[in-house]
């Protein structure tokens, strides 16, 4: 061999166990590929979470256009630097007034905020109580705390309580899902904030489904009547009702002094995106003046009448969210029936492992308020003929083979 | 106590220990404050990442206009069900042009980018060498890999070596910054990646102050001849030189579909908002054009000149970057001189604990391709006058005192 083949060999040496990762994951049918979507496509979205279909509001839209031409294209800095414009400001008031919060601070993704709640709040003086189902970002979040973890089965209050009652540490946090990302389910959270209680723990709530869809508009935690509660910390993101990027914590200011001070996303992380941060600011105005709609017709009543209707068109129950789940169990099965409907026209989720358990890899649809009956119409039908056709070739479920 | 008293006595309990660490920062001269800047603000900026004023750029900002008619405020999801637009795509492969290597994987964030690489490629058959100087996101990958870690001295290839030598897991990654942050100093990457090449390891670069200021703009590993190679893998932000928001991972496509198929902070995010997609993609073509410029007249070669000249004027050496320290000692010193400067008109970056190492607190100053020699002489005469007096009153070292 000559230098350079002998070079060509150590460097591809490097890779040889990414080939064979790489090989085993499409052997269990969790290959993943991106597929770039075309501008003003045809294709039916039911797999957004744009749910108030507020991304393509010209309200919203005009926003950004004008944050990105008072403030120009990036934020030029950390928040602690040059990061913060008043129009960082101008938003966090907004998001707080909107839930019924003291004070709220923006990240530049709602993943990035759970990373500050969970990691900065946690600690190895504090036992962090994290609930099965939670998103991958407060998993994170709890894996950065250096806290001791106790993770408990989905939604179970009494092995919560157990947890915190076993407690050696001072300190307690409880995680929560409001709303399950994968089952579109709610918690209880009164149920959840009073146990919290009970043990002297601060509650952390995610609330990225319940933003925009439940309580008008003003989310699960305002629903619960929590809002504004000391130990209630509440986490929301940016990207999904309301239909730009960027996340946020809100809770008391005591807590958003902490994360200024000490949460790692946040000091060492560039600033939102002033178009970001002007369209987000543009959707929480929206969603303020649409609380002032009669009962039953406001954007958050809306998605969820559509999101019933979305479910019956699948013939699987109602949820509490936009989000409606069809479970199909094995991971091939549930992407091959997820490519077929993308060829009818309907663009559906697929989750499979790891973001579900393994066999319950399903299709994750979800509703828009500006879906029509005829849409679901459509759907419904192409969702019975494409089901009679791709559950004839059942895949072997990638769990039970391994 | 009525109920209501009593509840509200218990919130606040679980906040006590929140008001203790703030009142232990404040004495150390460690509290933090997020100051909004205003638009058009007469205030010289020495402080933002923004090294080539592209976040300015009418082309830029006319990029992000487009982007936000054309695809919407939000990318509407995760990038692997609705939040990949073929505007990411074609963001990917200008990225990957511009620098030389095969392919690119856009995130929302340069810290989420960091996530990913350090924590999908390491695992707990890996060690992670990890150097002293690292950015925090780099840190915090190493903390998510679940790797065993090494933590060598800043810029210490012999320790690296040991490290590396004697580990007992079949697979080791190397991650370093090639440009410090907090000191704008380049690491000899060749020499870096000699040494990754030697041990059969993978070599982890991020690239954030290099792309756009070395290389002639294509950054410090197309700069060193390693753009390309298979064990390297380069991450980036577009949030400083690129004027936008978002990061990027650069690398093998046996890399690029690791991180795809397995990096939690890829797959659990939504995809980078188009304005800051489109905004980056403008300033890549500009790069891109600016590389054919004739030697000298560059962007990159403009700010590299703009930096010294900032270094003259501050009366410290020259980097190797647009980044330029001014060691202060005291944190309540360099906070109290910051403070000062921006009374008198400019904006300069302020690095304390935790971001550098206690007692090394700094000024830190940024240069832009755009700053003029009756900028600088103005600094000159304000820093010189502003530490004349500053100097006066010392503070204690917050961690001297501890």
């Amino acid at each position: 061999m000559t230098g350079a083949e002998i070079h060509a060999a150590q460097a591809a040496g490097a890779l040889t166990w990414l080939h064979e990762a790489a090989a085993a994951r499409a052997k269990a049918g969790l290959s993943r590929t991106l597929t770039p979507r075309a501008p003003r496509s045809t294709v039916l979205d039911l797999a957004s979470n744009d749910y108030l279909g507020l991304s393509a509001d010209p309200r919203v839209l005009a926003a950004a256009v004008a944050a990105v031409r008072e403030w120009g294209a990036g934020a030029t800095g950390s928040r602690l630097v040059t990061g913060t414009t008043e129009l960082h400001a101008e938003l966090e008031t907004a998001l707080a007034d909107l839930v019924g919060v003291p004070s709220a601070l923006v990240f530049s993704s709602g993943f990035m905020a759970n990373l500050a709640a969970v990691a900065a709040l946690g600690g190895p003086d504090c036992l962090v109580v994290s609930d099965a189902g939670n998103h991958a970002s407060l998993v994170d979040g709890c894996r950065l705390s250096r806290s001791p973890v106790a993770v408990t089965p989905h939604g179970d209050l009494a092995a919560a309580d157990r947890a915190l009652g076993g407690r050696v540490v001072p300190r307690a946090l409880v995680v929560i899902d409001a709303i399950g990302s994968a089952d579109g389910m709610l918690l209880p959270l009164a149920a959840w904030h009073a146990l919290a209680r009970r043990h002297g723990a601060l509650l952390v709530v995610d609330d990225a489904h319940g933003l925009g869809v439940r309580g008008n508009g003003a989310g699960s935690v305002a629903e619960a009547g929590l809002a504004g509660e000391d130990d209630v910390v509440l986490t929301l993101t940016l990207s999904k009702a309301l239909g730009s990027q960027g996340g946020a914590v809100l809770g008391a200011p005591a807590v958003i002094r902490h994360l200024v001070e000490t949460a790692r996303s946040f000091i060492f992380d560039t600033g939102l995106n002033p178009a970001a941060a002007g369209a987000a600011l543009a959707a929480v105005r929206i969603l303020a003046a649409d609380m002032a709609a009669p009962a039953g017709s406001g954007l958050a009543d809306s998605v969820l009448a559509r999101a019933a209707d979305l479910a019956a068109a699948a013939g699987v129950p109602a949820t509490d969210s936009a989000v409606v789940p069809v479970l199909i169990g094995a991971a091939a099965q549930a992407h091959a029936l997820s490519v077929a409907l993308l060829e009818r026209g309907f663009r559906v989720g697929c989750f499979r492992p790891p973001s579900v358990p393994v066999g319950t890899a399903r299709l994750r649809l979800t509703a828009r308020s500006t879906l029509t009956a005829a849409d679901l119409e459509r759907f419904r039908t192409a969702l019975a003929s494409t089901r009679a056709v791709a559950v004839g070739g059942s895949a072997p479920e990638e769990g039970q083979r391994a």
